[in-house]
């Protein structure tokens, strides 16, 4: 999407990769939003590493980030011999997959540019179309992202005020993202409207990342405490809520988000406001029976204990001068924590899920499996 | 309450009186959790900037502030001339009255030692009816809640989970609280539980003021983010919410209390699991007939774009030395928040109301109104 810097409107993708260097290149989302900085990850612990410090993240992302590590890797090898070649890359993938322990993402694309590669019968081919099938990956993201915007879109009408959850964002993606496809293309259709991004503790993906890419696209927002939509709903001020999803199961419908979602989802229900999940085909996971099976991640106790921010920002000729990006603790010294990081929203809370194939009922998921990418 | 200081216990309340300094002595409360140190506001003008700068904050602690203001502005007072004593009076009471001008617990706190000045007859009289009648004030509010404890303890039963939402302790009154006083009680009734706070975004009184007078207390209890309680609640690990209330609406029985209360609550009714609001009489609310009518004060938006906290603390030979105090800004810096402060709680979500004379359904307040001290 575009990113204005010192008063200059550019187009980034989350990730890109530069041939010339063999590096993978990388917004830097630790920094956001007080920083857009541009990192090259020049070899495959790099671009690891990367992933595992969360330099990029998000379902898409990291899948993406993964596939082109993969072909960094074997762009990398010199010589001829298949069987050293392979060796390599072993090495390689294995690296990259275990970047993320819990994340299927890097290892579906790493499957997929490894499905490719087996194509080409020398080491010059393979190389050629590892990059080749990372390039197509990343397109792919993009497309199916687009496409639900596409499809979402037509849930929004000029004057409306949205809400959504944490990040689904393009940041999330390679590009355009889930959650927000439909405002981006409901924004270049002409349609006025207004978001409200909930802040999501404990990380503030809300607050820094949904907050920082509608302000890039000049979509008119607002940030709110995790609190504050119940309150909103209440009085009228909210129409439409979509967020995003990390695991979909496509047998029941239910939906695994951020923690919160769950809690936005009830009060949705209540107020008869209409509630979306925008996902990609690569999140439906098709196996699981039941959504109590989904594992919900215990996160560390100081995400919630504390937050990161800058201090001493400072307005300077109508531009904020950066302060020392901090970790404060805010909560009382001798209390722990609970950090659950997911929930899991049931069916029959859910108006619609947005898949780039169309718009489904979350009981109408396996019925239209074919359709969805299903491999049984 | 009691409070630990370098493993010394000692009992506090949130305000006394120093009769021979004519000072008010307050816990300073914006230090805590982090620090723990009682102030002394040598005047009149002392108490009422202690209110205006939330040294005291909470509705039956800026009371009582209120009052024993007025008695040490009576006290300051020197000679005997009525007119005169009157006359300063008047200044004392609009000191102190517009301390928080949207509050209404420092007036009728002062209203009630006007009265009680007004039997005496000469100035000396008048002044130590002044110290008197403060003194009764804050007694009757810590023997409110030592009431409300009592009645709500009986809904506690070893082995529960309790989700609290803001600070309606101990440090919101002079003493023992009203959501927190059934816990208080049940512990010295020797039932052992578990508490989760919400850390109540974006002031973080859950996860600063009742984390900390809870540990004081040594009652089990762990923080969370705001958004966890619906998945708790979805996996049974909650089984009774008690919240407090800034304004209960006696005709109703409609709640207002801090933002997120109300999601709470519909969260609770979903999952069957009883709700209950600890209310002290001074806040119902006899005259409103309706809850849309409350007035939401809406606070400044750097609130939800920041936190504050304490940074570089180090666990220096197992005690926690203390970081410096500061403020950091969390979110994107181009973009703004809504930040209502509380929101109304209709009757249908309150399995109860635990008040100083017993646990009430909301809609039973205007029949009990004699027995709530209704004065038509």
């Amino acid at each position: 999407m575009n990113v204005t810097i010192r008063g200059r409107t550019q187009h980034f993708r989350t990730i890109t990769f530069d041939r010339a260097r063999n590096s993978v290149l990388l917004i830097e989302q630790r920094l956001l939003p007080h920083e857009f900085k541009i990192v090259a990850a020049k070899n495959f612990q790099e671009t690891a590493r990367a992933i595992t410090d969360m330099v990029v993240r998000g379902a898409g992302a990291i899948g993406a980030t993964a596939a082109y590590g993969l072909a960094q890797g074997a762009l990398a090898f010199r010589g001829s011999d298949l069987k050293k070649f392979s060796a390599h890359l072993e090495i390689v993938y294995k690296t990259l997959g275990t970047a993320r322990p819990t994340a299927v993402d890097p290892l579906n694309a790493m499957h997929q540019v490894l499905f490719a590669i087996a194509k080409g019968e020398t080491v010059a081919e393979r190389q050629s179309l590892a990059l080749a099938s990372a390039e197509e990956f990343a397109n792919e993201d993009v497309q199916h992202c687009e496409e639900i915007g596409q499809h979402g879109a037509k849930l929004i009408r000029s004057g409306m005020k949205i809400l959504t959850h944490c990040n689904a964002g393009w940041l999330a993606f390679v590009d355009v993202g889930t959650a927000t496809a439909p405002m981006y293309v409901a924004q270049q259709q002409g349609k006025k409207f207004h978001v409200f991004c909930d802040e999501t503790r404990p990380r503030l993906q809300g607050a820094t990342l949904t907050a920082w890419e509608l302000a890039q696209q000049k979509i008119s927002h607002q940030i709110i405490a995790d609190n504050t939509a119940g309150h909103l709903m209440q009085r009228g001020e909210i129409d439409l809520v979509i967020v995003g999803s990390d695991r979909t199961l496509g047998r029941t419908g239910e939906v695994t988000n951020k923690i919160g979602t769950y809690t936005k989802a009830v009060l949705a229900k209540r107020h008869k406001i209409p509630f979306y999940v925008a996902i990609p085909l690569s999140t439906i996971d098709w196996n699981l029976k039941r959504g109590f099976d989904i594992p919900i991640e215990e996160r560390h106790e100081g995400e919630v204990l504390g937050a990161w921010g800058v201090t001493g920002r400072q307005m300077v000729d109508g531009r904020w001068q950066m302060g020392k990006r901090t970790y404060i603790r805010v909560a009382n010294p001798a209390s722990g924590a609970r950090n659950p990081g997911f929930d899991v929203t049931p069916p029959e809370l859910i108006t619609g899920i947005i898949t780039p194939a169309g718009i489904f009922k979350p009981n109408e998921l396996w019925g239209q499996r074919q359709k969805l990418g299903f491999q049984s």
